[in-house]
């Protein structure tokens, strides 16, 4: 019995999330299918995060345990030549016997790219939000900083998920620009049920106007959903990194 | 009868193309049935390219002449409504009486973009080309200088199309590179069939090291299509500008 950590990249626009479901093509199953086609082995993998339809992944995570003899590193192209085109393995390795891509996390980085203009948006559409009024970029900059730090961010989750704490700990939260393109960069220690959407959403928020960044200290402290900004599209989100 | 220009802006990934053809969808299909709901008019529009499958378009430009009563700068709204999300007016406006997107051209930009990494790549797979191996990006783009000018460029051509010449004068040929992703950016007054996506192979073939960048004169003396490069997949490829 041995334990195998996978790295892999995935562009979500086909699938239906990354969880195994009854209908649907998930990201789950078809590396499930890969598995079971490479050993012969019927797995379940574990995930370090369960992404939404549409959302992408540089680097997810995830192991899963076998019996086989193939060596940890050589899963990577044993995969790969029985994955479509929009999963690979960047990464494969044996791992000792208590890991666990979700439990052993320690954090996870995700970003979210927005393009910011007037005309309607196409090319790239399927990992692009089209933002389309003017974003006061100074402001949605100024407002990350009240967002840093532990506290309850039950304001920013939807409902849906069955959770022990709504408290996590944003390490990092910053914007960067580059023509008409916002990226959004978060890391946490772990996060609620779409919180990077919503607090995207809440920046957009403040971009255009509508909240001040000061407010967002009061939406936190009162923990209102509604005061909170809306919950933007999966397509602009990609999990860049998981830290263990 | 006036006469419409449209910039248009498409996702060529789930197009079979830009032109019209009786069955599969096409780009210019959808937006003439676009025209059709807006108008009422069963109209032809002129496409400046015939992109192939697969290509996408920054600012693709194509005419039409029209007796409807929208104004011209009005259509980019009405035909945007009207339009799936992978195909975006960018702009609308009526022009001149003798304006026609194909034969008023007198150049086009495309660029094509690679990534150079040893990992299999998902994300972005429809907008990117995956190059695996080590490449000599000075090799590269000292052979850039060797294609510009004008040339007959019948060694960088791919047979099935009736043309009269088969010289064209190259503008602009160079490269960028950020990270692992290499972007060739070529302008000319008008390209062969495949051209760009032939030159690139070719600008491949030196980067790997089974050609020599003063080679490329002689190929083009030649005119030996079998020495040039391989001809590389379409989903790389943005129609980024054309000049009038």
């Amino acid at each position: 019995m041995r334990n195998i950590k996978l790295i892999i990249e995935f562009d979500g626009s086909d699938f239906c999330g990354w969880q195994r479901q009854p209908k649907g093509r998930t990201v789950q199953k078809v590396i499930e299918t890969a598995i079971f086609k490479a050993t012969g082995e019927e797995i379940m993998i574990n995930g370090s995060s369960r992404t939404d339809a549409g959302v992408h992944a540089r680097e997810m995570v995830a192991n899963f345990i076998t019996n086989s003899t193939i060596p940890g590193d050589k899963f990577r192209e044993a995969l790969n030549t029985r994955l479509p085109e929009d999963v690979s393995i960047i990464k494969s390795e044996e791992v000792e016997e208590n890991f666990h891509a979700r439990y052993s996390s320690k954090g996870k980085t995700y970003s979210y790219t927005i393009v910011n203009r007037y005309e309607r948006l196409s090319l790239g559409h399927q990992y692009l939000y089209h933002y389309r009024y003017n974003l006061n970029i100074d402001e949605m900059k100024k407002a990350c900083q009240y967002f840093m730090g532990s506290h309850d961010f039950r304001a920013f989750m939807s409902p849906g998920s069955s959770i022990k704490t709504t408290v996590r700990n944003i390490k990092e939260l910053y914007i960067e620009q580059k023509g008409d393109r916002i990226k959004i960069f978060i890391t946490a220690d772990g996060f609620l049920y779409n919180m990077v959407r919503i607090i995207v959403g809440t920046l957009l928020k403040i971009g255009n106007g509508k909240l001040k960044a000061e407010e967002i200290e009061k939406i936190i402290i009162e923990g209102n959903r509604k005061r909170a900004g809306m919950c933007v599209p999966p397509n602009g989100l990609v999990l860049e990194k998981v830290f263990y």
